[in-house]
């Protein structure tokens, strides 16, 4: 579909000319297919038909239309490894900005996954400290920093780590990146090295998956048990390294049981493979103390470990960090001796300061306190209204839960349904690698934005959606 | 050799046991090699005889010591994929921090390339639009924003390279990253899927080809003349793709000429190839007004273009962008789909006010003025304390300039005779790749973090140095 936005200040004609050409170019809109008329066009989209035969004719002039006397006007042919790669894909490609913005609007409340309440962000003393830092520094932010992170970051994680989850390292072991897929992105290169192949969770964060596929490896599917990956399925398999969230499993929720963990690093110190352990949401578990990681446990084996300041204090921080063993770290340091930090100084040292002042820990607590009420509340919502109509996976951790819904509607239909009343839920599909292990009566809710009184009405909406 | 630093503030047991199994898993230190006596070690290093000897005992109880009686303790064997990967390169692995200080001191001028002079860096107002940004706009801060970066953002990118560098794009063309590194790695997934093969200007920008070069590609080097890249070598050669920095050659300095762009321009369109056009100080050239971008020239050729905010800004801020052909966009949209930002949502905002508002012309105005001075008076004193001694390369734009000795030092003398006056010179020869093409008689100097008068001091020591 085609569509103008009289707000972004773009001329129409230049809008309309670049979506067609896109449409063109990515195969989505096939050689000799016909155009709408300019009438047609100009009508739907509520603007002048002069402009739209302006675009028309130099798509024309320029080949990707040709047009036919009294007939209208055609795709033309384009050849050569640049057309049509991924036709399937293209819907969301030009006008994806527009498209977003609809679907916002459409959505009264919204289970989307990582998105945080800003009531419990702090903000006020984030900004003191941005400013403390600033005034005091102003002559480090005209050099690069350190390549790796700010060493004083990194004493502050190595402390932090080792407090709340038994991590084990030195700082030279840390690498501060600009967010979990940008440290993972680097991780690929030092992967590279050693295999050509990574197992991973399935169903599995897609996210993560995506970056080791978009790195050329082979993503090797594993299934994921009720305490977590199945390491006889792993051993089974040809890889050298493997993805794993053993705190809380994306998006089954599993915890990885301690057999399960010792298991999984015998492996790993039997083939010299490599674990990388995504702790991405370790801080919040509602009824007991988080489990230590993966990473403290054996020293013999090859875990990189992998933390975020995203989720629990502020996304568009783009801070993470992931932890190397030792055996990595010539690697590392060969690899990317010439590169330059992706994280600014400047939020480097704020969070150093938000950290050494004892502003993290105290933030931790209170966002646990404020995450567990509405996780607390969701549950609740959701046994009241659904009884034994839905089974709740990953419960009493993170910031999301999975829902199947015993009925007969798939994943589709409950998306769709839930959002005819306004409610926006996830689909689990996108995590799936063999998709047709799934049963697809399963979607995904995100409730961090949402506070207790909408998560109570979003649910009594789902309800109506789903049963009535 | 080891050290030990008691300002960090950690054990001196853990610093030791740190750096001597990491020299052990580097290969550094070979099987079966005697480690200094305790006694020595506690003397050379000034800690306490017990502290060596604790650390020696626990590296012999995890194996990678073992002691025989009398004799002293020697490396043990171990084996396996992670174990000396890099023996080559594990001189600067764990005490890299406290290396990297101590080098610092021994310099009183450092021409260090890509430093800015602080007393230029527009601090007020930036401080002042972040602050502003930051008030107004405290909810989005929760959210991970635009993962192509913000749509304000890349208006201004698209006003600001279409009148400085006759850049022609659409904002959805346009990708923020965190650097130009990061962005060019994001590329590199999407050269991927059409070549393995991607040529490379020999001498060429050694951190880029590092990234290409790290993320698995073959890196083609292809000869550099007067007037930039030779295209016959380049269409004889089997790649698809060439990096290339058309406005000023790194590290040569040359120009490429009008008739190259448009024979480089043919071969990109004849061969479907891609060309990286990295425009990385564009603003800055000295006597006549900057040449247009290569990417504004032929819209039928696939120019991905690259362009950052460091050098002429602030390094730290980590903010740099590509501009991808119509043609790679639904590539970039498939492997990208699910990926967040890489830089701050504050950051972004904060750069598009200063854009808006003027500052960034402002700037860069000034700048051009303030790097002229300091480029003039650097060629001046070259040439008042060496006339035909030495030849310079690459004048009249950018931040550097190389130079290459007449006489019979090299490369490496003429880096450590310059220390020895306190001055820092860069190497070239890491820019090359095919070393045997190299006269190993050039190095680079990087002006812009020092002042008119340091320039004058540390040439005349450049002088005492190599001639006296």
């Amino acid at each position: 579909m085609l569509s103008i936005d009289t707000i972004i200040g773009r001329p129409i004609y230049t809008q309309l000319y670049w979506q067609i050409r896109q449409k063109i170019m990515s195969g989505e809109w096939i050689v000799n297919a016909k155009l709408p008329s300019s009438r047609q066009l100009a009508n739907d989209l509520q603007i002048s038909r002069n402009t739209v035969e302006q675009a028309y004719q130099q798509l024309c002039a320029e080949g990707y239309l040709y047009s036919k006397s009294r007939q209208g006007y055609y795709v033309g042919k384009l050849e050569g490894p640049f057309i049509n790669q991924n036709a399937c894909n293209t819907s969301s490609t030009v006008n994806n900005n527009i498209s977003c913005s609809n679907e916002k609007d459409q959505y009264r409340y919204d289970f989307r996954y990582g998105k945080l309440d800003y009531k419990y962000v702090p903000s006020k003393i984030w900004k003191k400290l941005m400013i403390q830092c600033f005034e005091e520094e102003v002559d480090k932010n005209v050099s690069y920093g350190e390549p790796q992170g700010e060493i004083g970051l990194r004493e502050q994680i190595m402390k932090y780590v080792e407090e709340y989850r038994g991590v084990k390292c030195q700082p030279e072991q840390i690498v501060i990146g600009a967010g979990t897929l940008h440290c993972l992105g680097l991780l690929c290169n030092i992967l590279r090295q050693f295999t050509s192949t990574v197992a991973f969770e399935d169903p599995g964060y897609g996210k993560t998956r995506a970056v080791l596929h978009n790195a050329g490896f082979q993503v090797c599917p594993i299934s994921v048990e009720s305490d977590g990956i199945n390491v006889q399925e792993l051993a089974n398999s040809e890889a050298l390294a493997v993805y794993v969230t053993p705190s809380h499993q994306f998006p089954t929720g599993a915890i990885m049981s301690i057999s399960k963990r010792l298991q999984l690093l015998e492996w790993a110190v039997r083939k010299q493979a490599i674990i990388i352990e995504d702790d991405y949401s370790c801080h919040l578990r509602y009824n007991v103390r988080p489990i230590p990681a993966l990473q403290g446990i054996s020293p013999m084996a090859n875990v990189v470990y992998f933390g975020n300041f995203s989720k629990p204090l502020l996304p568009s921080l783009r801070i993470a960090f992931m932890i190397l063993p030792p055996s990595l770290l010539n690697v590392y340091k060969t690899l990317y001796r010439t590169y330059n930090t992706s994280v600014p100084y400047l939020y480097q040292r704020t969070l150093e300061r938000f950290m050494e002042e004892g502003y993290w820990n105290r933030h931790l607590r209170r966002v646990l306190q404020v995450y567990k009420k509405k996780h607390e509340c969701l549950m609740q919502s959701l046994k009241e209204q659904f009884c034994d109509l839905i089974a709740i996976h990953g419960n009493n951790a993170g910031l999301f839960i999975t829902i199947k819904v015993n009925s007969h509607l798939f994943e589709t239909d409950l998306i769709q349904r839930a959002a005819g009343y306004g409610v926006r839920v996830y689909p689990v599909s996108e995590h799936w690698q063999r998709i047709y292990k799934y049963d697809r009566k399963t979607v995904l809710l995100g409730y961090s934005s949402l506070d207790l009184e909408e998560i109570k009405q979003a649910v009594r909406l789902l309800r109506k959606a789903w049963f009535d």
